[in-house]
């Protein structure tokens, strides 16, 4: 059995988000579909994680094993050629047995983009969140600081829905390593790097964040909504269309390529 | 009677071009049932040049008559709540009795976006033409240089279909001022500056670039193509969906806000 990476790009407008469900297209959905076209059988695929309705993702990961000698160039080629113009394979990776796309990542980075100006923006609105109000964008990077670290995100998290939750989150602890704040004209990105991320964590930081920015709430406010532990603490949650996964990262002496970067080329 | 400067920023996707046509949703059409809303009588705008069904703006320019005393920025959200989400009115200004966005233009930008990568795009493809083989961008700059200067450009233009057309090009001969290449990623950008263009020049011009940095011809075809003066001298027509009308440049002394910049503040 061969187990194969998947570095997937969606525009998440159209779908129900990442994971399968009766009777919505979802990405996990559509590409099983794809699969069971190639493969002649039924495949399931492990995301490294779920992205909600509307989100999009410009590297999501995910693995499934088969028994198949196509090249991993040929199976980017016909999965592609089986999906509709808003999911894209970017790569198929021959990786070593034990990889597993969710309990192998080590870090994720989504990014969050903002569109301030007063007039909402008539270009790529779906990839964006409109800010009328004026954005102090240092109130922002500061306050952002006292999220980095290995915190308890149990006030910027929310319950989960899904009944069929295989993976439910039983500690709310996540470690940030990196925040990105940007501005390049009326377009803010806010690129957030974690060893992993609670339900809604990135949305709900976000709305905390441009209610800094905005002066709606005092800097400040991040620290007393950590200390809470509790959600009603926190602000409201940012919409989904700003939101990207932009890449999931894995050890890479222990995955990267380890059993056939030579016999099955990365195609990039 | 005043005359209102509009700068306006559209998706074009969704429109049947600029030029209003019977049963068909066009940019100045929804922008002429906004004001008919807002001043209760049928208002006539002046574009700045007409942009196919699908070709995208970023600051396309018009302008118009009218005896109200509204404030600018008003107008401003008026026709801003009266326009779909893909047609923003980025600004309004009183400007000069003479101005005529189209007869007063002095220069304009345009941009065409290429996405060079072996697999299609799955975000923002409705401002992307895709194209699959590798581009040589230094073939592409080194030719576009043959472009720039007073030249005419006959054989990169074609027959204007429409039937009404207000102002038919008589003369080919336009000047290019400057063509900028970037590229960032697998994102490459043509911006290319003139005091006019002809219809379909600037998707004729990139056809050829991209012809000439995918090696489909040789480089110094731009020479032998604009000596021919004849179109099938010329390649493909890129698609509408790449192009985006960046910037409409105005006489400074002249026209800006030579009239009212102090009453009516510009609402940029």
């Amino acid at each position: 059995m061969r187990n194969i990476k998947l570095t997937i790009e969606y525009s998440g407008t159209q779908f129900s988000g990442w994971q399968v469900q009766p009777d919505k297209r979802t990405v996990q959905g559509e590409i099983e579909k794809a699969l069971k076209i190639i493969f002649k059988k039924k495949i399931r695929i492990n995301g490294s994680g779920r992205t909600d309705s509307g989100v999009h993702a410009a590297g999501q990961v995910a693995n499934f094993k088969v028994n198949s000698k196509m090249p991993c160039a040929e199976m980017v080629r016909a999965m592609n050629g089986n999906l509709a113009e808003d999911i894209t394979i970017l790569s198929a990776l021959d990786v070593s047995p034990d990889f597993h796309a969710q309990f192998s990542a080590k870090r994720k980075t989504y990014r969050y983009s903002i569109f301030n100006r007063p007039t909402r923006p008539a270009l790529n609105a779906g990839y964006l969140l409109w800010v009328q109000n004026s954005i102090n964008l240092n109130r922002i990077k500061k306050e952002a600081r006292d999220l980095v670290g290995k915190h308890d995100f149990k006030s910027l998290t929310a319950t989960d829905p899904a009944k069929n939750d295989q993976y439910p989150d039983k500690s709310t602890v996540r470690t940030i390593y990196e925040i990105t704040v940007k501005k390049s004209g009326p377009l803010i990105t806010i690129d957030i790097t974690a060893n992993g991320f609670l339900y809604k964590m990135v949305r709900n930081i976000v709305g905390v964040l441009l209610d800094v920015g905005t002066g709606r709430i005092p800097t400040g406010s991040v620290k007393s909504i950590l200390k809470a532990k509790s959600r009603p603490a926190a602000r409201e949650t940012a919409p989904a269309c700003g939101l990207s996964l932009m890449e999931v990262c894995y050890h890479p002496s222990k995955f990267c390529c380890l059993y056939t970067a030579h016999k099955s080329k990365d195609f990039r």
